[in-house]
């Protein structure tokens, strides 16, 4: 048995990110690639700081697009579940960085098809809803309107579908079987599912790039097998690293496990319970013996969040982990700090999803981006 | 190997079609059968009087149905090709026929996205300049622009999109390969495609009724194990047999064989030439043979065109026959009575394709049934 497992569809165990790296054949984001973005940003997103985002395929010839003024373009997606917890956001959050920085057009492609084909249970109607309810969270996120396409794919199929039936074309059942873990019982749906999370890769003659999951690379690897036989760029891609959930930092945090996961939608209250009786410690079972040896950061999730994304400033999170590591700070105190970050967090995105509402229509159909995706069929 | 073999994209060998009618578990047209529909339609159109449409599932109730005032509708398709032949358009002037005589809706699905990926030298380009121009051909038979449908996979799809994924999400790889007898190395577009040919049977919270060659039955034996889960009807059908080549009584009549094949765009030159050339005789090697020992209208492609279509006057086809099989009537002579008949039918249908240039619109998007069909979402 592996020791950890990682499709777009599961990430089980402890992932170790370099093995990861090794079989997926992607690139270390170094250090000197990093000082490149930090040149052209001004600054360096915190999620690149701390290497949440991690591993890559051709940043370096997006940013040398960039540089020469043939620009790229930034595609994401999201398979829509009901509720999304904040690992989900954070993608969103260093796209939109992304957006800021370099001036892009960003697609985000909600797959209410993938996601009902995907599990025994669930019905079209249900995806569909909840897909409705998740474009509320991204939109929060606060993407520039008129250079942002959000679009379901049974919604926007008849615009995607020449170009899906081409690269289907290029891809066999072996191929597919082979990348995804399918087989002889997947359904015929799901099968031909790759084409439609590819077809976004090709909405622009310039390179895309797609700040997603490593979990998600496997449709990229495809993708750079058939883009340019097609006509297009291989894609270049960014990957992050998986939330974890509150019970440890292994597999990732997900809808299933309510009690693992801290939603959008969770009051203050509620946050302050999951984190105080589920987040798992890396401090001593006493104070005397926390004071005395001190806490393991490396496998505290209050303190992976905070390191992860929810204390940015780089001056107080290595206080953090020196008070902790040392039983100065003890993991009640860990925690209270992470508590009061998150629902600043989330009542801060809770606000701003209201405000979001007016502009769903925008990113989805009236927005200067959306209007011009809506008059083009690729093919 | 079997002495024959029929599937969706090939006919090979002389078709035993009582064996077909085993295998796939169809039944025979019965003269009981035969007899109702002459008493609802007032006659009994040449192809089923001829047994061209020799096989049906469910069409006892589908005429239970209408006679319960419930209706029905009718649905076939077309894959298309670079120039129609007349085997081509021979299932449309029979759907045409059921149109005008049970006064019902008729939905054409033309599959520009099922022959593209289904061929590898052809492009999506080709296959929808070759659909428009067969859409002409179909046109041409006449419909009733305000109770039809006609449409392309590629445009249509945003409509059929949510019905396929539902259709398609119960249907494995296992069986659409044990149904078509696709393999590991079938492209994923094509493995999909069922789902689309499929979804029109539900287009209608009716019975539906698709005339069409048996090759398509696997479709509908698909379609019939899982409809009724998603709350529609079992699909009926009334299978044709195959048009033959030139050549011979074996296989079908293919594009793909231009000396075997009537184009509805042969000229009455090139038709004469291709009878005389290439039509297979039943007749004897010589004059004095044939006057003594007669010819064999069975095996003669010339009298089983005028048999199967174009000669639908039942007291001359059997003098013709009889003549025939005399000795009386010689290959040349019977041959020229096909070659008139064809040239004529030939004429008529494209001077009707001329004047149907008008219609199309109406077909696809402006008459009655279209608008209907464009404002709704199959789900």
């Amino acid at each position: 048995m592996p020791e950890f497992e990682v499709t777009p569809w599961e990430v089980k165990g402890k992932v170790d990110y370099d093995k990861l790296i090794q079989e997926f054949g992607t690139k270390r984001i170094t250090p000197e690639l990093k000082e490149e973005i930090r040149k052209l940003a001004g600054e360096l997103h915190v999620l690149l700081r701390r290497d949440v985002f991690f591993s890559h395929r051709d940043l370096d010839l997006v940013l040398q697009d960039h540089k020469a003024g043939k620009g790229f373009f930034l595609y994401t997606g999201r398979g829509p579940s009901r509720g999304m917890h904040i690992g989900h956001l954070i993608p969103f959050i260093f796209t939109k960085w992304l957006q800021d920085v370099f001036k892009v057009n960003v697609y985000i492609e909600v797959t209410d098809d993938e996601k009902f084909l995907q599990k025994a249970g669930y019905t079209l109607e249900e995806t569909r809803e909840w897909a409705k309810d998740n474009i509320l969270d991204i939109a929060a996120v606060g993407f520039d309107p008129d250079r942002t396409f959000i679009f379901l794919d049974t919604e926007y199929i008849r615009n995607m579908y020449p170009l899906a039936v081409k690269v289907a074309k290029k891809l066999t059942f072996n191929e597919v079987r082979a990348t995804f873990g399918f087989n002889e019982s997947t359904n015929i749906g799901l099968l031909f599912y790759p084409a439609l999370q590819i077809v976004p890769t090709m909405f622009e003659k310039r390179r895309c790039l797609i700040p997603a999951g490593i979990d998600q690379d496997p449709y990229w690897r495809l993708q750079r097998d058939i883009a340019e036989s097609l006509g297009y760029y291989k894609t270049a891609a960014i990957h992050s690293k998986f939330f974890p959930p509150l019970s440890g930092v292994e597999g990732k945090m997900s809808s299933s496990l309510p009690e693992y996961t801290i939603y959008l939608t969770d009051e203050p209250k509620t946050v302050r319970t999951k984190i105080m009786k589920y987040a798992f410690s890396g401090g001593q079972p006493t104070i005397e013996l926390h004071r005395k040896y001190g806490g393991n950061p490396d496998i505290d999730v209050s303190f992976q969040y905070l390191y992860m994304f929810f204390e940015p400033d780089d001056q107080k999170i290595k206080k953090i982990e020196e008070e902790y590591r040392s039983g100065k700070l003890l993991t009640g105190e860990l925690k209270e700090i992470l508590i009061e970050k998150l629902n600043e967090f989330l009542e801060t995105h809770r606000q701003r999803r209201e405000e979001a509402k007016s502009l769903v229509d925008k990113y989805m159909y009236d927005g200067e981006l959306a209007r011009e995706m809506w008059r083009k069929i690729h093919e």
